[in-house]
Protein backbone atom coordinates (compact mmCIF):
# COMPACT_ATOMS: atom_id res chain seq x y z
CA UNK A 1 0.00 0.00 0.00
CA UNK A 2 0.84 3.72 -0.19
CA UNK A 3 2.11 5.34 2.67
CA UNK A 4 2.33 9.18 3.47
CA UNK A 5 5.65 11.06 2.67
CA UNK A 6 7.45 11.66 5.80
CA UNK A 7 9.41 14.48 6.06
CA UNK A 8 11.97 13.22 8.23
CA UNK A 9 12.88 10.29 5.38
CA UNK A 10 14.70 11.88 3.28
CA UNK A 11 17.46 13.18 6.20
CA UNK A 12 17.25 10.26 7.86
CA UNK A 13 18.34 8.38 4.74
CA UNK A 14 21.29 10.41 4.24
CA UNK A 15 22.59 10.34 7.91
CA UNK A 16 22.91 6.32 7.35
CA UNK A 17 24.93 5.48 4.56
CA UNK A 18 26.61 2.44 6.32
CA UNK A 19 22.51 1.43 6.20
CA UNK A 20 21.02 2.21 2.65
CA UNK A 21 21.80 2.29 -0.48
CA UNK A 22 19.63 4.66 -2.67
CA UNK A 23 19.50 3.10 -6.43
CA UNK A 24 23.01 1.38 -5.89
CA UNK A 25 24.21 1.09 -9.57
CA UNK A 26 27.98 0.07 -8.98
CA UNK A 27 27.03 -2.97 -6.21
CA UNK A 28 27.13 -5.87 -8.47
CA UNK A 29 29.27 -8.75 -6.70
CA UNK A 30 30.24 -6.18 -4.22
CA UNK A 31 27.54 -6.66 -1.85
CA UNK A 32 29.94 -8.94 0.48
CA UNK A 33 31.23 -5.52 1.60
CA UNK A 34 28.65 -4.15 3.22
CA UNK A 35 28.12 -6.76 5.77
CA UNK A 36 30.14 -8.12 8.81
CA UNK A 37 30.51 -11.13 7.32
CA UNK A 38 30.32 -13.24 4.07
CA UNK A 39 27.32 -15.51 3.51
CA UNK A 40 24.59 -16.42 1.67
CA UNK A 41 22.39 -13.35 0.15
CA UNK A 42 18.61 -13.10 0.47
CA UNK A 43 16.75 -10.57 -1.08
CA UNK A 44 13.03 -9.21 -0.60
CA UNK A 45 11.88 -7.90 -3.08
CA UNK A 46 9.20 -4.80 -1.78
CA UNK A 47 9.66 -5.04 1.77
CA UNK A 48 6.90 -2.20 3.08
CA UNK A 49 7.68 -1.80 6.51
CA UNK A 50 9.99 -4.46 7.26
CA UNK A 51 8.71 -7.13 9.39
CA UNK A 52 9.34 -9.86 7.57
CA UNK A 53 13.44 -8.97 7.00
CA UNK A 54 13.71 -7.99 10.22
CA UNK A 55 12.32 -11.17 11.90
CA UNK A 56 14.12 -13.26 9.48
CA UNK A 57 17.56 -11.33 9.85
CA UNK A 58 17.12 -11.49 13.41
CA UNK A 59 16.43 -15.51 13.29
CA UNK A 60 19.03 -16.51 10.30
CA UNK A 61 22.58 -14.38 11.84
CA UNK A 62 24.55 -17.18 9.07
CA UNK A 63 22.39 -15.54 6.29
CA UNK A 64 22.88 -11.78 4.95
CA UNK A 65 19.47 -10.22 3.79
CA UNK A 66 18.88 -7.33 1.69
CA UNK A 67 15.11 -5.28 2.29
CA UNK A 68 14.53 -3.52 -1.69
CA UNK A 69 11.54 -1.10 -1.60
CA UNK A 70 10.42 1.71 -4.21
CA UNK A 71 8.72 3.72 -1.41
CA UNK A 72 10.67 5.82 0.39
CA UNK A 73 8.44 6.35 3.27
CA UNK A 74 8.36 2.77 3.67
CA UNK A 75 11.94 1.86 3.79
CA UNK A 76 12.94 4.89 6.13
CA UNK A 77 10.17 3.02 7.91
CA UNK A 78 13.31 -0.19 8.07
CA UNK A 79 15.83 2.29 8.32
CA UNK A 80 14.21 3.79 12.05
CA UNK A 81 14.03 0.39 13.05
CA UNK A 82 17.09 -0.93 12.12
CA UNK A 83 19.21 2.63 13.37
CA UNK A 84 17.84 1.16 16.52
CA UNK A 85 18.61 -2.61 15.68
CA UNK A 86 21.84 -2.11 13.97
CA UNK A 87 21.66 -5.79 12.58
CA UNK A 88 24.46 -6.68 11.38
CA UNK A 89 23.18 -8.82 8.54
CA UNK A 90 20.59 -6.18 7.04
CA UNK A 91 21.04 -3.84 4.45
CA UNK A 92 18.18 -2.03 2.79
CA UNK A 93 18.12 -0.28 -0.57
CA UNK A 94 15.90 2.00 -1.81
CA UNK A 95 15.36 1.07 -5.18
CA UNK A 96 12.91 -0.42 -7.95
CA UNK A 97 12.67 -4.21 -8.75
CA UNK A 98 12.71 -3.78 -11.96
CA UNK A 99 16.25 -2.78 -12.30
CA UNK A 100 17.36 -5.61 -10.43
CA UNK A 101 19.83 -6.63 -13.02
CA UNK A 102 21.89 -3.44 -12.27
CA UNK A 103 21.84 -3.76 -8.49
CA UNK A 104 23.01 -7.65 -8.61
CA UNK A 105 25.59 -9.24 -10.62
CA UNK A 106 24.57 -12.96 -11.83
CA UNK A 107 23.65 -15.38 -9.30
CA UNK A 108 24.95 -13.24 -6.52
CA UNK A 109 21.36 -14.21 -4.24
CA UNK A 110 20.80 -17.51 -2.89
CA UNK A 111 17.05 -16.98 -2.13
CA UNK A 112 14.24 -14.55 -3.03
CA UNK A 113 11.28 -13.60 -1.40
CA UNK A 114 7.92 -11.50 -2.41
CA UNK A 115 5.46 -10.55 0.25
CA UNK A 116 1.92 -9.34 -0.69
CA UNK A 117 3.31 -7.41 -3.44
CA UNK A 118 0.62 -5.26 -5.01
CA UNK A 119 -1.82 -7.90 -7.04
CA UNK A 120 -2.31 -4.71 -10.00
CA UNK A 121 -5.41 -6.60 -10.44
CA UNK A 122 -6.40 -5.25 -13.78
CA UNK A 123 -5.11 -6.78 -16.85
CA UNK A 124 -3.61 -3.75 -18.54
CA UNK A 125 -1.44 -3.72 -15.66
CA UNK A 126 -0.63 -7.26 -15.77
CA UNK A 127 3.18 -6.19 -16.21
CA UNK A 128 3.60 -4.13 -13.20
CA UNK A 129 3.13 -7.71 -11.17
CA UNK A 130 5.99 -8.75 -9.33
CA UNK A 131 5.24 -12.05 -10.64
CA UNK A 132 5.41 -11.29 -15.09
CA UNK A 133 7.93 -12.66 -16.48
CA UNK A 134 9.88 -9.74 -17.30
CA UNK A 135 10.32 -9.39 -13.52
CA UNK A 136 11.28 -13.72 -13.26
CA UNK A 137 13.48 -13.32 -15.94
CA UNK A 138 15.64 -10.51 -13.91
CA UNK A 139 15.35 -12.93 -10.66
CA UNK A 140 16.63 -15.68 -13.03
CA UNK A 141 19.78 -13.77 -13.59
CA UNK A 142 20.32 -12.62 -9.79
CA UNK A 143 19.71 -16.24 -8.49
CA UNK A 144 21.80 -18.87 -8.10
CA UNK A 145 21.26 -22.14 -10.06
CA UNK A 146 18.16 -24.00 -8.19
CA UNK A 147 17.63 -20.79 -5.29
CA UNK A 148 13.94 -20.86 -4.11
CA UNK A 149 11.96 -17.97 -4.67
CA UNK A 150 9.17 -17.96 -1.82
CA UNK A 151 5.54 -16.31 -3.10
CA UNK A 152 3.07 -15.14 -0.52
CA UNK A 153 -0.14 -13.44 -1.23
CA UNK A 154 -3.41 -13.23 0.30
CA UNK A 155 -4.78 -12.14 -3.27
CA UNK A 156 -6.68 -14.86 -4.53
CA UNK A 157 -6.81 -13.61 -8.37
CA UNK A 158 -2.87 -12.21 -7.88
CA UNK A 159 -1.91 -16.16 -6.67
CA UNK A 160 -4.16 -17.79 -9.42
CA UNK A 161 -2.20 -15.44 -11.78
CA UNK A 162 1.28 -16.02 -10.05
CA UNK A 163 1.10 -19.89 -10.29
CA UNK A 164 0.68 -19.98 -13.96
CA UNK A 165 3.07 -17.01 -14.94
CA UNK A 166 5.52 -19.20 -13.15
CA UNK A 167 4.66 -22.16 -14.56
CA UNK A 168 4.98 -21.14 -18.24
CA UNK A 169 8.23 -19.62 -17.65
CA UNK A 170 9.56 -23.00 -16.86
CA UNK A 171 9.96 -22.73 -13.24
CA UNK A 172 9.84 -25.75 -10.97
CA UNK A 173 7.62 -25.67 -7.70
CA UNK A 174 8.39 -27.13 -4.69
CA UNK A 175 5.65 -26.26 -2.36
CA UNK A 176 1.81 -24.93 -2.88
CA UNK A 177 -0.11 -24.53 -0.07
CA UNK A 178 -3.54 -22.90 -0.11
CA UNK A 179 -3.85 -21.74 3.47
CA UNK A 180 -0.58 -21.02 5.11
CA UNK A 181 -1.79 -20.62 8.37
CA UNK A 182 -3.10 -24.06 8.98
CA UNK A 183 -0.60 -25.54 6.86
CA UNK A 184 1.62 -28.87 8.80
CA UNK A 185 4.41 -28.58 5.96
CA UNK A 186 4.67 -25.02 6.85
CA UNK A 187 6.57 -24.83 10.02
CA UNK A 188 8.59 -21.42 9.91
CA UNK A 189 6.27 -19.21 8.35
CA UNK A 190 7.53 -15.45 9.77
CA UNK A 191 4.34 -12.83 9.36
CA UNK A 192 4.33 -9.69 7.29
CA UNK A 193 2.40 -6.91 9.05
CA UNK A 194 -0.18 -7.13 7.07
CA UNK A 195 -0.77 -11.01 6.91
CA UNK A 196 -0.82 -10.48 10.55
CA UNK A 197 -3.94 -8.53 10.23
CA UNK A 198 -5.43 -9.54 7.24
CA UNK A 199 -5.49 -13.54 8.97
CA UNK A 200 -6.73 -12.78 11.84
CA UNK A 201 -9.45 -11.47 10.40
CA UNK A 202 -9.68 -15.00 8.95
CA UNK A 203 -8.65 -14.41 5.46
CA UNK A 204 -6.65 -17.30 3.55
CA UNK A 205 -2.55 -16.82 2.89
CA UNK A 206 -1.46 -18.67 -0.24
CA UNK A 207 2.61 -19.43 -0.46
CA UNK A 208 4.22 -20.72 -3.48
CA UNK A 209 8.10 -21.93 -3.50
CA UNK A 210 9.81 -22.14 -6.79
CA UNK A 211 12.91 -22.75 -8.61
CA UNK A 212 14.15 -21.90 -11.94
CA UNK B 1 -16.94 -42.74 -3.17
CA UNK B 2 -18.07 -46.22 -3.09
CA UNK B 3 -21.02 -47.37 -4.41
CA UNK B 4 -22.63 -50.64 -2.72
CA UNK B 5 -23.16 -53.73 -5.31
CA UNK B 6 -25.99 -53.73 -7.28
CA UNK B 7 -26.88 -57.25 -8.70
CA UNK B 8 -28.70 -55.83 -11.53
CA UNK B 9 -25.00 -54.63 -13.11
CA UNK B 10 -23.69 -57.37 -14.41
CA UNK B 11 -26.88 -58.71 -16.34
CA UNK B 12 -27.20 -54.88 -17.69
CA UNK B 13 -24.04 -54.62 -18.70
CA UNK B 14 -23.78 -57.97 -20.44
CA UNK B 15 -27.09 -56.91 -22.07
CA UNK B 16 -25.40 -53.96 -23.89
CA UNK B 17 -22.11 -54.70 -25.88
CA UNK B 18 -22.97 -52.11 -28.15
CA UNK B 19 -22.56 -49.46 -25.42
CA UNK B 20 -20.54 -50.17 -22.66
CA UNK B 21 -16.76 -52.44 -23.24
CA UNK B 22 -15.30 -54.26 -20.05
CA UNK B 23 -11.64 -53.92 -20.45
CA UNK B 24 -11.23 -53.79 -24.05
CA UNK B 25 -7.94 -54.63 -24.84
CA UNK B 26 -8.43 -54.54 -28.60
CA UNK B 27 -9.67 -51.28 -29.27
CA UNK B 28 -6.64 -48.70 -29.43
CA UNK B 29 -6.85 -46.73 -32.59
CA UNK B 30 -10.75 -48.23 -33.32
CA UNK B 31 -12.56 -46.42 -31.33
CA UNK B 32 -14.01 -44.34 -34.04
CA UNK B 33 -15.61 -47.61 -34.94
CA UNK B 34 -17.86 -47.33 -32.14
CA UNK B 35 -19.75 -44.18 -32.88
CA UNK B 36 -21.79 -43.07 -35.59
CA UNK B 37 -19.95 -40.02 -36.63
CA UNK B 38 -15.84 -39.66 -36.64
CA UNK B 39 -15.49 -36.69 -34.52
CA UNK B 40 -12.73 -35.35 -31.61
CA UNK B 41 -12.53 -38.26 -28.95
CA UNK B 42 -12.66 -36.56 -24.94
CA UNK B 43 -12.06 -39.30 -21.98
CA UNK B 44 -13.19 -39.03 -18.17
CA UNK B 45 -11.63 -41.16 -16.42
CA UNK B 46 -13.59 -41.75 -13.38
CA UNK B 47 -16.92 -41.41 -14.22
CA UNK B 48 -19.01 -41.69 -10.92
CA UNK B 49 -22.44 -41.76 -11.54
CA UNK B 50 -21.57 -40.07 -14.50
CA UNK B 51 -23.59 -36.61 -14.47
CA UNK B 52 -21.04 -34.71 -15.47
CA UNK B 53 -19.98 -36.29 -19.06
CA UNK B 54 -23.35 -37.09 -19.64
CA UNK B 55 -24.09 -33.51 -20.52
CA UNK B 56 -20.97 -33.31 -21.72
CA UNK B 57 -22.05 -35.71 -24.31
CA UNK B 58 -25.74 -33.64 -24.84
CA UNK B 59 -24.00 -30.57 -25.25
CA UNK B 60 -21.50 -31.11 -27.24
CA UNK B 61 -22.76 -33.65 -30.20
CA UNK B 62 -19.48 -32.57 -32.45
CA UNK B 63 -17.17 -34.47 -30.02
CA UNK B 64 -17.25 -38.31 -28.97
CA UNK B 65 -17.08 -38.97 -25.07
CA UNK B 66 -15.70 -41.78 -23.47
CA UNK B 67 -16.57 -42.41 -19.50
CA UNK B 68 -13.95 -44.69 -17.96
CA UNK B 69 -15.31 -46.25 -14.71
CA UNK B 70 -13.37 -48.61 -12.34
CA UNK B 71 -16.42 -49.59 -10.66
CA UNK B 72 -19.22 -51.80 -11.72
CA UNK B 73 -21.85 -50.29 -9.97
CA UNK B 74 -21.38 -47.32 -10.73
CA UNK B 75 -20.66 -47.52 -14.35
CA UNK B 76 -23.96 -49.57 -14.64
CA UNK B 77 -25.70 -46.44 -13.65
CA UNK B 78 -24.45 -44.78 -16.03
CA UNK B 79 -25.18 -47.48 -18.39
CA UNK B 80 -29.02 -47.13 -16.98
CA UNK B 81 -29.15 -43.56 -18.22
CA UNK B 82 -27.64 -44.37 -21.33
CA UNK B 83 -30.08 -47.22 -22.39
CA UNK B 84 -32.47 -44.23 -21.96
CA UNK B 85 -30.74 -41.79 -23.78
CA UNK B 86 -28.80 -43.91 -26.69
CA UNK B 87 -26.63 -41.03 -27.20
CA UNK B 88 -25.00 -41.49 -30.14
CA UNK B 89 -21.53 -39.58 -29.18
CA UNK B 90 -21.26 -41.52 -26.17
CA UNK B 91 -19.65 -44.88 -25.02
CA UNK B 92 -18.97 -46.38 -21.43
CA UNK B 93 -15.76 -48.49 -20.58
CA UNK B 94 -15.70 -50.52 -17.40
CA UNK B 95 -11.96 -50.59 -16.54
CA UNK B 96 -8.79 -48.85 -14.59
CA UNK B 97 -6.99 -45.81 -15.21
CA UNK B 98 -3.67 -47.79 -14.67
CA UNK B 99 -4.16 -49.29 -18.07
CA UNK B 100 -4.87 -46.12 -20.47
CA UNK B 101 -2.19 -47.52 -22.80
CA UNK B 102 -3.60 -50.76 -23.36
CA UNK B 103 -7.32 -49.45 -24.17
CA UNK B 104 -5.83 -46.16 -26.62
CA UNK B 105 -3.38 -45.49 -29.51
CA UNK B 106 -1.08 -43.06 -28.82
CA UNK B 107 -2.48 -39.86 -29.33
CA UNK B 108 -5.83 -41.02 -29.83
CA UNK B 109 -7.26 -38.64 -27.21
CA UNK B 110 -8.26 -34.55 -28.02
CA UNK B 111 -8.56 -34.02 -23.98
CA UNK B 112 -9.14 -35.49 -20.92
CA UNK B 113 -11.40 -35.10 -17.50
CA UNK B 114 -10.59 -35.86 -13.78
CA UNK B 115 -13.58 -34.94 -11.82
CA UNK B 116 -13.18 -35.12 -7.91
CA UNK B 117 -11.15 -38.26 -8.31
CA UNK B 118 -10.27 -39.93 -4.42
CA UNK B 119 -7.89 -37.40 -3.15
CA UNK B 120 -5.73 -40.85 -1.22
CA UNK B 121 -4.44 -38.27 1.30
CA UNK B 122 -2.12 -40.66 2.56
CA UNK B 123 1.01 -39.97 1.60
CA UNK B 124 1.78 -43.67 1.24
CA UNK B 125 -1.14 -43.51 -1.31
CA UNK B 126 0.52 -41.02 -3.37
CA UNK B 127 0.70 -43.47 -6.09
CA UNK B 128 -3.24 -43.82 -6.22
CA UNK B 129 -3.88 -40.29 -7.39
CA UNK B 130 -4.59 -39.75 -10.60
CA UNK B 131 -2.32 -36.97 -10.80
CA UNK B 132 0.10 -38.88 -9.75
CA UNK B 133 3.51 -38.99 -12.28
CA UNK B 134 2.70 -42.72 -13.72
CA UNK B 135 -0.82 -41.32 -14.15
CA UNK B 136 0.40 -38.34 -16.39
CA UNK B 137 3.16 -40.50 -18.24
CA UNK B 138 -0.51 -42.24 -19.79
CA UNK B 139 -1.95 -39.27 -20.44
CA UNK B 140 0.46 -38.29 -22.21
CA UNK B 141 0.79 -41.13 -24.03
CA UNK B 142 -2.98 -41.51 -25.54
CA UNK B 143 -3.41 -37.68 -25.77
CA UNK B 144 -2.96 -35.55 -28.99
CA UNK B 145 -0.01 -32.72 -28.09
CA UNK B 146 -1.05 -30.10 -26.54
CA UNK B 147 -4.75 -31.40 -25.91
CA UNK B 148 -6.34 -30.27 -22.58
CA UNK B 149 -6.09 -32.45 -19.34
CA UNK B 150 -8.98 -30.63 -17.01
CA UNK B 151 -8.84 -31.64 -13.45
CA UNK B 152 -11.36 -30.43 -10.96
CA UNK B 153 -11.36 -31.32 -7.13
CA UNK B 154 -12.67 -29.73 -4.05
CA UNK B 155 -9.94 -31.32 -2.17
CA UNK B 156 -7.28 -28.85 -0.78
CA UNK B 157 -4.65 -30.75 -0.39
CA UNK B 158 -5.07 -32.92 -3.35
CA UNK B 159 -5.04 -29.78 -5.76
CA UNK B 160 -1.88 -28.43 -3.98
CA UNK B 161 -0.19 -31.87 -4.94
CA UNK B 162 -1.77 -31.70 -7.97
CA UNK B 163 -0.18 -28.68 -8.88
CA UNK B 164 3.15 -29.56 -8.21
CA UNK B 165 3.06 -33.03 -9.49
CA UNK B 166 1.53 -31.55 -13.06
CA UNK B 167 4.69 -28.20 -13.07
CA UNK B 168 6.94 -30.85 -12.17
CA UNK B 169 5.89 -33.49 -14.71
CA UNK B 170 6.79 -30.62 -17.34
CA UNK B 171 2.66 -29.98 -18.26
CA UNK B 172 1.78 -26.29 -18.83
CA UNK B 173 -0.56 -24.38 -17.12
CA UNK B 174 -3.44 -22.92 -18.98
CA UNK B 175 -5.61 -21.70 -16.19
CA UNK B 176 -6.09 -22.27 -12.65
CA UNK B 177 -8.83 -21.25 -10.60
CA UNK B 178 -9.04 -21.45 -6.82
CA UNK B 179 -12.76 -20.99 -6.74
CA UNK B 180 -14.64 -22.32 -9.89
CA UNK B 181 -17.92 -21.08 -9.26
CA UNK B 182 -17.08 -17.40 -8.70
CA UNK B 183 -14.89 -16.96 -11.38
CA UNK B 184 -16.03 -15.05 -14.11
CA UNK B 185 -13.48 -16.95 -16.54
CA UNK B 186 -14.74 -19.83 -16.21
CA UNK B 187 -18.19 -19.71 -17.97
CA UNK B 188 -18.81 -23.65 -19.31
CA UNK B 189 -18.51 -25.40 -16.52
CA UNK B 190 -20.49 -28.60 -16.44
CA UNK B 191 -21.28 -30.05 -12.63
CA UNK B 192 -21.00 -33.56 -11.37
CA UNK B 193 -23.39 -35.03 -8.87
CA UNK B 194 -20.77 -34.64 -6.33
CA UNK B 195 -19.60 -30.77 -6.70
CA UNK B 196 -23.49 -29.69 -6.77
CA UNK B 197 -23.49 -31.25 -3.37
CA UNK B 198 -20.72 -29.85 -1.62
CA UNK B 199 -21.12 -26.40 -3.41
CA UNK B 200 -24.35 -26.19 -1.93
CA UNK B 201 -22.75 -26.86 1.29
CA UNK B 202 -20.62 -23.60 0.56
CA UNK B 203 -17.16 -25.49 -0.37
CA UNK B 204 -14.84 -24.50 -3.04
CA UNK B 205 -14.33 -26.35 -6.27
CA UNK B 206 -11.04 -26.01 -7.49
CA UNK B 207 -9.97 -26.31 -11.03
CA UNK B 208 -6.28 -27.19 -13.33
CA UNK B 209 -6.25 -27.04 -16.87
CA UNK B 210 -2.68 -27.55 -18.54
CA UNK B 211 -1.42 -29.51 -21.35
CA UNK B 212 1.40 -32.01 -21.76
Amino acid sequence: MRLRNKTWAKPLIAAHPELILVRPENMASQWQTRFDKEQPLYLEVGSGKGQFIVAMAQAHPEHNFIALELQEAAIAMILKKQVALKLPNLQLVLGDGADLTDYFDDSEISGLFLNFSDPWPKTRHEKRRLTYRNFLSQYQAIMKPNALLQFKTDNQGFFEYSLVSLNNFGMTFELVSLDVHHDKRVTDNVPTEYEEKFSADGGRIYELVAHF
